[in-house]
């Protein structure tokens, strides 16, 4: 990408992980050290890719087709990053972003089967956004298999169309993720999400100042 | 496609060649002949993918990027084709659908500038859907230079965010039809879009009977 200073950071992990917890965590990790940071999520990050984010998660969108899932998340995506991610790198803040394109490759490619090449070339036009296209320079996995998420969280919310699907679907993103790290070894770190909320932020904390994305 | 017996018809056009009327036309001549016909239309035909189409559509969608509208045009017609025009194919219908495919080639491709490779692959994995791809039998090409078509509807109509481009972005529309009838002269049949809205119509008429989709 052209004129970038700031980095890029995704947050990734399996349901009832604690990523909400822990991304408010580093959110105020961030006010309280002076970090310009900004913080965003997927689906959504926009107005626009908050209204596509509203179709994707709808209940009553029970007949979805993958495939449009599939899009929808192109489409919130390349809204979000042309018109939040990339403007706010340029101008050399760090953007945490809870969930991105690997999310995509986990759940829909992984766990829903649909062809993870087609899901790649979607992300990657995705970023390309308006612009020469933007990468991520670092992915913090909360790592917790997803049986131990669950009952952290005290079961699925039935409210929300993606965290309805059964343990084993669960199961598969959890694979994706792994499969992931296994063949990114650089950029896709996984951090475990097992002990205190305390206990977690601070290896994440750890992980981002060893690679110096954070003083 | 496999158990597929009915026929696909696509209708295309600029904007103000008479399109609605002609395809009203259309359903009455086969309401009137006994043709089991589904008429639908794109972006929406579906529950989902009308929903797609407001976001499309909406005027306070403004700073929606081109690929975000790709994208969603792409998750339309997924969910539609796998929804509708699918299951009325392989019903034994004829179906006729209101832009579709090469809209999205003419619009976003040749007027907008978008990249017409990913504009191909990711109509084909939309028509893909869930099954194992459909094909376009026909598509009638109702021709009528944008200018003539303006003068005919007196104006454009600024509600509609896609009808309120401007004349230079129809006429690149336009060319971008005659560019698809130039390089599939066998499925993308152009049919002169002057004089009387009868006219026009037996015009049609004639061209669907002469492939024999109609008796």
């Amino acid at each position: 990408m052209t004129n970038r200073s700031g980095k890029f950071i995704t947050v990734e992990g399996c349901e009832g992980v604690g990523k909400s917890t822990q991304i408010r965590l580093l959110r105020e990790y961030c006010a309280a050290h002076g970090i310009d940071a900004v913080f965003t999520r997927e689906p959504g990050g926009t107005p626009i890719a908050d209204k596509i984010r509203a179709l994707i998660l709808d209940p009553a969108n029970a007949e979805m087709v993958a495939l449009t899932e599939l899009f929808l998340y192109a489409a919130s995506r390349s809204q979000h990053t042309a018109e939040l991610i990339v403007p706010a790198l340029a101008a050399g803040k760090t953007v945490f972003c809870d969930r991105y394109t690997d999310s995509t490759l986990a759940y829909q490619g992984f766990a829903r089967g649909l062809d993870k090449e087609i899901i790649r070339r979607l992300n990657a036009w995705a970023m390309g956004g308006t612009t020469d296209g933007t990468t991520i320079d670092y992915t913090l996995f909360i790592d917790l298999p997803p049986r131990e998420g669950f009952l952290r969280k005290g079961g699925a919310d039935p409210s929300d169309r993606m965290d309805s699907q059964n343990i084993d679907f669960h199961e598969r993103v959890y694979a994706g993720f792994c499969a992931i790290a296994k063949s990114e070894p650089q950029r896709f770190i996984p951090v475990s999400g097992r002990g205190t909320e305390r206990e977690v932020h601070e290896r994440l904390v750890a992980a981002l100042k060893e690679r110096s994305f954070i003083q």
